[in-house]
């Protein structure tokens, strides 16, 4: 088997479990019935599932063990999932059609999208607490680590603060101080929680912290740059649009050559922290290029 | 010292500690200043706090000790909190007002009033994993339990049944599953997590169970009655307009008198399940009076 269709494997296996267990967990929640409707629909509209497969090869690189990170992992595709239908709302960024199906507010209804978030969000905590899988200790890092990543001191921060760049210029050092909260912080919790969960120790902990932080810029970059030069096919979204838009994107602020070469430093500084991480770290490096070279 | 004046300064420095606490933990988070003004606009406005005060009652009936529960009725509060700005939202309820000031949205704008609930749910979370004076145990049992109360199963529950029963007419069953869901699950919430902090037995946790749902009840039953026989100065809002709205209520189903029957009849059930619970529940009984009594 080649590397490539190796990680492609990897990459097919991760999407699917998690998948199942979200399924799973919903349709055998006791819950109404418009209510847990909703909750699927999200759920099951699809997505990369790149967070749960993240924390599964960060724990693998610790771990022969990669099952027990599942619910946790679950739990913060949730959380994402949760953070889409909040952000398509009218009142944030307005949008009818998520992965070409309409919005959660536009299947249902904005009240129903409303609480459909809140659902996902709340849940999210209860089935990490409920893991026979994990211990006491585990439980209360894991549920508070993603509070954090999640709450006012991460996510959420990070959406108030793009909502107000919208209507100025910023820095690149702006841009980046939004990303790190809006996406970067989830992509940490990932990386930590599937190492915590591995029994990677605290000095290799760190070095994670360092390589996630790089991945998710990595991962930023890479969506600005497909934005000028993807496949509207592949990218579900015509080419362009955040240059419409006026969004401020690395290529806007470096051009499109400074913005790879500025994705190629990072991938190399995230490579250097992951071999400072003493691990089998050959999926999280792997990984790291699918990340900085995918075309959607 | 008259039993009323006692239970009027125990309720008031109940009150206080739960406010100082908020306001501080708000106060203290480096956080975007927007998003930290709206979630502390909300938190601030007033309430009568009572769910704390009943968690720290319950507390108090089984330890000396009830400074213990602080962080948890926080989070409570906080909780509740967030449902009321998601509630008030144009999607939702759509109300202008709350407690005589303006709601969220108003003072702020939708998206902001959006995030600033989904912050203030989310650090609930947070609060009660980061309180160094709680066990590992007990986090996981509270973070899992107000989970559960919160969530799918619980308050948003509740919120998705209210709003489909609107539109119709229901029985005196299907209100009390509403109202269950809504509002009970909190409380019952606060009851169970107190008496949890201050070490009731497994035994003495079921019969508080039981208090707590008859309790709920008995709040909503008052509030119902309020909105026919109260005073508009007091309870902050024209009376009748729940009968204006059509909305389903118990004078509306039982009358006025039949209403009141119930409500005195929870009240007996409420005391009998307390005198099971095998405590010092002298504040709880108060309390359940004062739930009955009270005039706003």
């Amino acid at each position: 088997m080649t590397v490539q269709n190796d990680l492609d494997r990897y990459i097919e296996e991760g999407k699917m479990v998690t998948e199942e267990k979200m399924t799973n967990e919903l349709r055998n929640l006791e819950i109404p019935e418009q209510l847990k409707q909703s909750m699927l629909y999200s759920i099951e509209a699809g997505g990369k599932r790149l967070r749960p497969i993240l924390m599964m090869a960060s724990c693998g690189a610790y771990s022969s063990d990669r099952s027990k990170v599942l619910s946790t992992a679950v739990a913060l595709e949730m959380i994402h999932t949760y953070s889409l239908i909040h952000d398509d709302l009218p009142a944030m960024d307005n949008d009818n059609l998520r992965r070409g199906k309409p919005t959660n507010h536009k299947a249902f209804d904005e009240a129903t999208a409303i609480l459909a978030g809140d659902a996902l969000l709340t849940y999210s905590f209860e089935l990490i607490t409920q893991d026979s899988r994990l211990t006491d200790r585990q439980k209360v890092f894991l549920t508070g680590s993603l509070s954090q990543a999640s709450g006012p001191k991460g996510m959420v921060a990070g959406q108030i603060l793009d909502m107000d760049a919208e209507t100025k210029d910023v820095t690149l050092e702006e841009l980046e101080t939004i990303h790190m909260f809006k996406t970067g912080e989830l992509v940490k919790f990932a990386v930590k929680a599937g190492a915590f969960i591995g029994n990677a120790s605290a000095e290799q902990l760190t070095y994670l912290d360092e390589f996630a932080h790089y991945l998710g810029l990595i991962f930023q970059v890479q969506d600005d740059i497909l934005d000028v030069t993807g496949d509207p096919e592949k990218i579900g979204k015509p080419v362009g649009s955040d240059e419409e838009n006026e969004k401020n994107t690395y290529p806007r602020l470096l051009g499109l050559d400074g913005a790879i070469e500025k994705k190629h430093h990072y991938v190399n500084k995230a490579k250097e922290a992951l071999e400072n991480a003493g691990a089998d770290s050959s999926y999280l490096m792997l990984l790291t290029d699918y990340f900085s070279n995918r075309e959607y």
